[in-house]
């Protein structure tokens, strides 16, 4: 059973070492990306219209000028997509594909792309958001199959050189906000201490969330649900002042860009706690530098400076977790180890290295759940505040 | 595109309509169930605590007395399951099952069943809680699957005559509810109006929450993360005073608890809003009458006053979805309908059987979103208020 009493945390010592440990402010500069990478911009509805009406404008000169009238967008395809070493991020690189009107193999995309076109002005208008979902359903006949409405989104955001947030196509809610943070959504505003036992639910129009104040020291971005609860059950984030997210898995692009919102507008670092498996590694090097399908939205959902807190396979001895409450990987495990130990931005990182190939060695993986083994607030009162005020994160 | 002017809702005609529909009041009687049922009982902490110390009083004295000890719970298999007519819920009839202390057959489900009576106890104790997962790795090897510990923990509910929420024992939250509704979650007061375009995440620990007040006219369940979404955005809850809440699918057992509670306390209609597919209809059974896993939690988590609103398959027609967004049923779906036209409480409501006929009959489905293929808001500002002040629903 978890110790009842244990002093109080240090929040001087621990925010020294914060500190120290961590470039803070590294954000505030501007980034600057590669020559041979495209930049997208996240914008306002008035300027996302503008776009689309030059867009349009330009289609209409083409066909008085030519009469065969085509549109290019940058490809999405993964020779067009690079590792920018500098910024750890994602990039797409400037690979234009063109899609003729008068082709017969691409006027199915076209009609599709218009289709979607007309969608988003629509919803920039009447200020307005819709689910990928509710746009294939707008034309069920023309898309036949969602898998074509939401390619011919991703179209659309990267032939506007902007976020897909900005064409108010929004992922249905699934992430949760607890902590030190006030925030602005629309007119209302949020104290997200003040939620009870409860959390806010991070909105997917984050056109209208403002961020308001926060004396947190840092964030701590949480895989799992009932972490989450535990931590916030025992106001966690009020002891070591921190504001607490989940997305239930992988980061959807809401919280991503939430979160990226947070720690640049706030300055505070970023750690997050995972499973000790492929998995939760794999979520953590999302919130690091973006997904590859995503990869033109990278500089929006990244936020290259989170740190991997843990699980850590090397913690699973330091912690003392028994032997039964380890997993044995599988093949597949193995091979997403392997696959991860191939990429850059692991092998840019010695200690995230060495522990991936700790766990290659070992064959094991565990739950954050396997703390329960010493107690139900082994988490909260022992692992986090050791690992946080020892520095002890990749 | 829908229509952007329309003429205001009749609040005072839809209440007029609304009280005349449903029996309000209904649920304001103390229900009476059948002689062969048993009674379970939602418990406070210390009440919960003073039936464990009873158990293992009367467990002492056997050793004592005979030196076998057994521990006699009721049966939650499919037998012992009673439909009751009169208050339209499964329940858990009188077949008690003995396991003995002494036989080796038992003796590991008794070992098990000890372990998690001492977790629940700890977790009483401390005014804490704890999920299924995290009670599975408080002795991985003895529970070797999570499977195991699970059913020990229906067992220890079962046992105890409580439902598993006194036992502290809760699911990770998977819900979310906004709209016309002030409650205390602890020290905090939440108002359900001020959360902008976010929700209130329904917390799983239900003994912190009081309902405060409410001057909505009707609570609306919907089945789809999206559709709140759309009906939040557009402040549905506003113009038709009402609270709105989702599961994202099947309600867990807190959603459940939390709507029952909503419904009884606050003495208001209750209405579904689901896919129109056998699933959908499905989830509504689950909040009309309870599951039948849990069928002893039943008085606890299930709502009988709620209303099917819809979609019905007769509306595809009524709204004229075209042919395109609806989709034929599948073999599974067939069965499906086929077996819940053999339940008898569908049975007993003839509008619901003849549109699960007029389902089976046409052999389609829809989803919600099938209505965007009248425009994004035909949801929000026609078919929901049409339905509604027409009484249109099962």
């Amino acid at each position: 059973m978890a110790s009842k009493s244990k002093k109080n945390y240090d929040l001087k010592a621990t925010k020294d070492l914060l500190s120290q440990h961590l470039k803070i402010g590294q954000q505030k500069k501007e980034l600057k990306f590669p020559e041979d990478t495209i930049k997208i911009e996240d914008l306002s509805v008035k300027n996302t219209i503008s776009r689309i009406n030059e867009l349009i404008d330009k289609l209409v000169q083409t066909i008085y000028n030519t009469g065969r009238p085509s549109i290019e967008l940058p490809s999405r395809s993964g020779s067009n997509i690079i590792w920018d070493e500098e910024n750890d991020l994602l990039l797409l690189g400037k690979q234009i594909v063109e899609k003729q009107f008068h082709s017969l193999a691409s006027v199915g995309d076209i009609t599709r792309l218009m289709k979607v076109l007309e969608n988003v002005y629509e919803l920039l208008k009447t200020n307005d958001y819709a689910t990928k979902r509710e746009i294939f359903y707008t034309a069920v006949r023309l898309f036949k199959d969602q898998k074509n409405s939401d390619k011919s989104i991703e179209d659309i955001s990267t032939m506007l050189y902007t976020t897909r947030n900005s064409t108010h196509i929004i992922a249905a809610p699934r992430g949760a906000c607890v902590g030190k943070l006030r925030i602005r959504d629309g007119t209302e505003i949020i104290d997200l201490e003040r939620q009870g036992s409860g959390y806010w639910q991070v909105s997917t129009m984050l056109d209208e969330i403002d961020i308001i104040e926060s004396d947190a020291e840092f964030i701590l971005v949480i895989e799992k649900d009932a972490a989450m609860m535990r931590l916030n059950k025992h106001k966690f984030w009020k002891k070591y002042p921190s504001i607490l997210i989940t997305a239930q898995g992988v980061g959807n692009v809401a919280v991503r860009m939430f979160l990226k919102r947070l720690s640049k507008e706030l300055n505070l670092p970023v750690f997050s706690l995972v499973d000790s498996d492929p998995y939760g590694h794999y979520i953590h090097s999302v919130y690091l530098r973006g997904s590859k399908r995503l990869s033109y939205e990278s500089p929006f959902l990244a936020t290259p400076n989170i740190k991997l807190l843990g699980v850590l396979t090397k913690d699973l001895d330091e912690y003392k977790i028994p032997e039964e409450a380890r997993i044995p990987m599988n093949s597949n495990d193995i091979k997403r180890i392997k696959d991860m130990l191939n990429e850059k931005f692991v092998k840019k990182n010695k200690k995230w290295e060495a522990d991936l190939n700790l766990a290659l060695k070992l064959k094991i993986k565990a739950e954050i759940q396997a703390f329960t083994s010493h107690g139900f607030n082994f988490l909260a009162d022992k692992y986090l505040p050791t690992k946080l005020t020892t520095g002890d994160w990749i």
